[in-house]
């Protein structure tokens, strides 16, 4: 939602200093938030798909790994209590234990020799229809005015008000809900839009149309 | 890398459907690798910085907390042995051996209560630079035709190929480096390029200028 907010809004805040027509303005901001949504959108559904493949693949090796090499297995589950900083008996011991139903055998495998947690099969869909759709909603906000204004300076004022009201309402909301100070985030987000859309206008105004 | 190729490539691509003039495209391009980078590289620096603060004051309330609630922090060393599925014996021996350390103690702690590692303090403005320089260079890519060609569809064709084998290549390097198939994760990169950049083209070709 944030990438939503910021780029089309400095994309349009740069083609405002480089050019006069706001129907071309329109048309651009619309072709970022179509290429930018299915970019984001499709990429993060897929990356959710291929980690879900990855941990499917990995746990059919570990169970291979059991069954075939459980020699080699026990010393990786040892190794794991001897970096823990126990002791040489206590290794065994724990290890014993651990080794002892295969199912949890192959869990703790999967948890702790490699760090993989088994993720939520319907989170690559809801995770990719979540950017995509927050990308086209958060992108339609900073070119709303364009449709309205005469002239691309004009509608840029009112983008940016309400572009940077936005991120901020935004960055405060998730730096909230992830634990982070709520104002330096939303600061965080407001001056990454702001730059951004400065950085834009900057360099489309050097080749002004 | 991949979205500084996708993206601006899609980008040019919509408005090639919609616009005549090569000039206001190559604007538009380069408005979006300016506000893309800084927002990219920008907000993944300060992402990196966030969690390494994010890192410090967990470490900090750790040690405040095995100083002065140490029953409590016993307490949830026993626990982490105990979800191992350890007896209840093995569970309090593991657990003396822990604590007997302060700092491997509270190193515990974060690494197996909060899932927390320590990050790399060079890390944040590492990654930074990075998504910020790759998405400049991947933008320039699918953007170089339009400085040479006379019209915006010429253009594209050479963009489209050149893009598109990029991100082939580039799609089958990734996934080569991080141990999925490379057939699949080059196709899947380049269908999302090759799908972004129609999505941008049709919805561009609905307004043209």
């Amino acid at each position: 939602m944030s990438d939503g907010l910021t780029v089309p809004f400095a994309l349009a805040a740069g083609l405002s200093g480089a050019i006069d027509s706001t129907g071309i303005i329109i048309i651009a901001g619309l072709a970022e938030i179509a290429a930018g949504s299915i970019a984001m959108g499709l990429g993060g559904y897929l990356a959710g798909k291929t980690e879900m493949d990855h941990y499917n693949s990995e746990l059919k090796r570990e169970y291979d790994e059991v069954e075939k090499v459980p020699h080699r297995e026990i010393e990786e589950v040892k190794d794991f209590f001897a970096n823990l900083g126990l002791s040489e008996e206590m290794q065994d011991q724990a290890t014993s234990e651990v080794i002892k139903d295969k199912k949890k055998w192959v869990d703790f495998m999967m948890k702790y020799e490699l760090g993989l947690e088994k993720p939520d099969p319907r989170r690559a869909l809801k995770s990719g229809a979540n950017i995509g759709l927050s990308y086209v909603v958060g992108g339609l906000v900073p070119l709303s005015p364009y449709f309205f204004a005469d002239h691309p300076i004009a509608a840029l004022k009112y983008s940016a008000i309400i572009t940077l009201i936005c991120l901020f309402i935004f960055g405060w909301l998730k730096s909230k809900y992830t634990g982070i100070n709520p104002w330096s985030g939303a600061l965080r987000v407001t001056i990454i839009g702001a730059l951004a859309a400065g950085a834009a206008f900057f360099v489309a105004s050097l080749f002004e149309a």
